[in-house]
């Protein structure tokens, strides 16, 4: 009966061909680009000194990551990004590929890599000037002089512009005084705050003769060199935590702390030798937010590290799920448990949406990395900010589920510590929540693609127009085409333009109905905030299904560049399954929409059931072309 | 525009009279049945031996866990479920309130006192005769005789029927000798096993004159009185796990150790003086399901502790987030981050889903206790085997999902060990997987649904045949008639009898397309192996919603108790909010089976963001109501 819920035709994976894997193929692309610096941090983490130990007591959790950073700023690795005139490699985006493949190792030394090379060395190089970077960035880069980042305060996380932290200027004295009004003001989960960091970058509202300029960044030291806290000082240890523990994280609260004014980080905005605030941005809100921009390279690096923790945990339990065997048919052998097809449906669609954040990713982080090489995030860095910001939230929350997938696909053993998933988990937790909480970062992007819309819709010339409506006519065909809205046949399930086309449907869609719909309340003499908060859940949908959209494209552009006939129809089968089981995962709405109609949302789960068989037999080889090695991935039963 | 996606309309919550809670009355009547119990357990976690210490090692923490096992025992509550002969109170429901309740506390904790009293107690009393009990029960109940359930085995976990150790009758010396034929038969994952437990109930195949009867239980000494192994028996540390570090467990291997015959639990099979098998169950098929049946309490213990898991941290997080604010409307103070509406889409509906859980668990418990009580299991205990393994199922992955998103709402806050979510969320992770994993769980629920399904048409008398054509009728009628699939006003949407139709559709007609979709299978000659795993996401879906049948059941079972007009108006409204939020979650099914249309589906979501805006207000009060003191729930930020 065609109308069963659930109904699959239960047919053998459709006589196709089987599909192959050249693993060493596959890994030897999925490594590019960077190739030569992922393989130099590989063989880093394969060393002793990066050995896993399940139950580290928080003390030695924390020295032995510090020893892991000297050991990787020894071989030059914490400044990839930095220009060669301060040692570096003037290679950006490389930065961001040193972070991902150590992110393959203990995430607590990754994320204090991030602290002291990204935030703080970051913060210096994009928010200082020349004689900052003069005096700091080499020191920085050798770990010769650790630092913090100190933004985030006990009462203001989410909301940076809230900070209440001041930087007031002295006459007097030309020095800038940096004050915690109250306790809750104090600078709060500062890595390196607790026991290693020496110096600060302190985010502060910055008051020049009695005026407020909004947040600016002073550079302030924390700790003289036998590692006492600094005159005014107070610093307090965050304590055990549910993860990360290889981070000390830290409290920080300033009484009277007197800087020079050239601590300033400057670019953005100065003191002049008169005494005067000057900035080369006008607009205050502009400023704050061209200051965050330049930092986006945090948001890229997380990302990445959320692949990577993803990589790690399919290339742990998928293995495993192959070999394990329970249960069987009468009298014969037992069957691998990843023949069991909700096995299947907990590992293979989340190893296709980990191809997809890859390839999405990796694309990022490029175009990340040139514009930083251009030095030009200030000025086009908006869309790059809005796709780090969707992707950050995408490829967390997707590490967070796959991880607690490949603990429960792997029964007892995923809870074995010696296994690693467990920790990771713990440990990427607070991916969701740290460099903007996800929530908020999918808010931030639906805003900007709300502006962008309105914007288009402002600046109609006639070829818009025409451009437009023969979209809307395209829409409508689609839409009310009982042909297309029905036809479920696995080619044209298979066939990219029709997934292309569905996922730029839903967002065009989410697009204008959200528009029209923060309008009406905006006529309603609703103020933006409740606007916004009315229909918060109709925006994080749009920047789910923006993400979504440019997973698919980003997947496309990979297999454009594979580098083999072989390769590119390998992936090509990956992508299937990853927009299917997406377009699946959305069926509501699509339905909601009359973009499909019931028979072919139940022909894409037969058809997302296939997928799975068909990739089943190639998924150890999949997992493969991550091109973990053994001694990097480090478990037991992998 | 009625056809928006994601449409809500924005209105005012309703203008209906606000929700109110008397907290003392629902805390009151939550506390129920057991109150007595409920009331000695917390008394006793508010006492210093059961403090918070976020980082204990591993061996300190399995020292405090011994040291909490006996403070309960001394207390009696170790022997509640026992008869009053060998010092219990014969309240098997009340024991699974005391497992409940502990389960507030520490989670390492509770699973060991669940391996003492209830599998290796538990084992005894269920599976053992009079001189078992009178030789074993108090010894164990006082903590005397600290003991093993060693039934997993290292290549056999969820395929219980597969173990491999044996017990072979000795004519000459009339012993029983356990063996483990090799390496990777070893008994794995026993709790107990690694430090503390002197004796175990070793499952085995027990083999008489050459024959092997299948599964039966073994009393077999493992520890002298010093601790040291016995003869031939080997243990070996299970080492650290990603959580529950408190409880010690561990491998044993047996090579021939040598016990009396009368160490045979036999109350479903014994060897006679004459050396002969008996059993009073013929089937070998229907002992080994007794046998089990029989230690049914242990899952409807593990889903009561699931629920105690989302209570403990929902008490933590929805108070955190009336309090934290961030972000506001220009100008004015900064926003309660539980008036956002995700925050309140996150904590909110994961609220209501807790409610309805706590009934029907609570429903279970009593209904299980009262088997126990009068010796029925093995007769009737099917429904409640069937029942226990949904709720296990369910109300473990509810309390994962909820544990991670209280995390994730309390932001940074949510990763401070000292607020124990990040803990409880590591020790419950493993709940999904031990006393059965969910998958296979729900399987078994939807195999014995389905064998119910088919027994029901066979067996079809006149009224049968008259009452299911009335049901197909009553489908038809809801199905097509287009006021009750298009009708989206409030009213209808918040109808209790509307929710209860929609659920019992749901199942309904997900039984039978299962049914038919198995027999076509069967008919194209496809073995039931592999028939079930080609169903296999279909039967999980059918498991779900005859779940979620029965909570919605249970829930209005426990409105119609509640001791005033005031409690059941506010579970009123809380049950409102479950039932359409899982309705919602599910609605891509109901537009799939034409059950509801679009516009109605879309205003389910606004109806389920009404509740939310409605229940925002009393939130506190509605966790309060769960009746966790401070100095049990011991969370820094609560």
């Amino acid at each position: 009966m065609s109308d069963l819920p659930l109904q699959t035709t239960d047919r053998a994976p459709a006589g196709r061909a089987p599909v192959e894997v050249d693993v060493a193929a596959l890994a030897d692309f999925l490594a590019r680009p960077h190739a030569d610096l992922r393989a130099r941090v590989l063989s880093l983490l394969a060393t002793e000194a990066f050995e896993f130990d399940p139950e580290l007591d928080r003390a030695t959790h924390r020295a032995r990551t510090l020893e892991a950073l000297h050991i990787i700023a020894d071989q030059g690795l914490g400044m990839v990004g930095l220009p060669r005139a301060y040692g570096g490699e003037g290679n950006p985006a490389g930065a961001v590929a040193v972070f991902e493949t150590l992110a393959l190792g203990d995430i607590s030394t990754v994320i204090k890599f991030g602290v002291q090379f990204g935030l703080w060395g970051g913060s210096l190089y994009q928010l200082g000037t020349a004689s900052h970077h003069d005096r700091w960035l080499e020191a920085m880069g050798r770990m010769e002089l650790p630092g913090c980042f100190a933004m985030t305060e006990i009462h203001h996380g989410s909301n940076v512009r809230g900070i209440e932290t001041t930087a007031t200027w002295d006459a007097d004295t030309d020095e800038l005084v940096v004050d915690t009004p109250h306790e809750n003001a104090g600078k709060e989960w500062i890595g390196n705050a607790a026991l290693h960091g020496r110096m600060a970058t302190v985010f502060v509202k910055l008051v020049v003769r009695g005026e407020d300029h909004g947040v600016h960044a002073v550079v302030v030291p924390i700790r003289d060199e036998s590692g006492k806290p600094m005159p005014g000082v107070r610093i307090e240890d965050n304590g055990p935590k549910a993860g990360l523990n290889g981070v000390d994280n830290g409290r920080i609260w300033f009484d009277s702390v007197r800087v020079p004014r050239d601590h300033l980080l400057d670019r953005f905005g100065r003191i002049t030798d008169e005494g005067t605030y000057e900035s080369p941005i006008d607009s205050r809100g502009r400023r704050f937010f061209t200051m965050l921009g330049t930092l986006v390279a945090g948001r890229v690096s997380v990302a990445a590290a959320g692949v990577s923790a993803a990589k790690t945990g399919l290339a742990i339990a998928i293995p495993y799920s192959d070999r394990r065997r329970q249960f069987g048919p009468k009298g014969e052998p037992e069957t691998p448990i990843l023949d069991f097809r909700m096995q299947q449906r907990l590992l293979l669609p989340r190893l296709a949406t980990t191809y997809a954040l890859h390839f999405a990713v990796r694309q990022l982080a490029e175009d990340c990395g040139a514009m930083v090489d251009a030095g030009q995030l200030e000025e086009e860095g908006q869309e790059v900010e809005a796709r780090a910001a969707g992707l950050k939230a995408y490829a967390t929350r997707h590490a967070l589920e796959t991880l607690q997938a490949c603990r429960e696909g792997m029964g007892g053993r995923g809870f074995h510590a010696a296994n690693r998933i467990g920790r990771i988990r713990q440990d990427v937790d607070i991916f969701a929540t740290f460099e903007g909480t996800n929530v908020v970062l999918l808010q931030l992007l639906a805003k900007s693609l709300l502006t962008a819309y309105r914007k288009e819709l402002g600046s109609l010339g006639f070829w818009d127009v025409v451009r437009m409506v023969t979209d809307r006519a395209q829409e409508r065909v689609t839409e009310l085409n009982p042909i297309v809205t029905r036809r479920s046949d696995p080619e044209h399930l298979r066939d990219h333009d029709v997934h292309q086309q569905a996922f730029e449907y839903r967002e065009r869609r989410l697009t204008a109905s959200a528009g029209r719909r923060m309008k009406q309340l905006f006529d309603r003499g609703m103020n933006s905030f409740d606007a916004i908060n009315a229909c918060q859940d109709h925006l994080i949908a749009l920047a789910h299904a923006h993400v979504e959209r440019q997973m698919v494209e980003a997947f496309e552009e990979g297999i454009a560049r594979a580098p083999s006939a072989g390769v590119s129809e390998t992936l090509r089968t990956v992508s299937q399954l990853f927009a299917l089981e997406r377009l699946e995962a959305d069926r509501a709405w699509f339905l909601e929409a009359g973009y499909m109609d019931p028979p072919k949302s139940r022909a894409i789960r037969t058809e997302v059931n296939a997928l799975c068989g068909e990739l089943r037999p190639v998924a150890v080889d999949l997992v493969r072309g991550f091109g973990i090695p053994d001694d990097v991935l480090r478990a037991r039963d992998a």
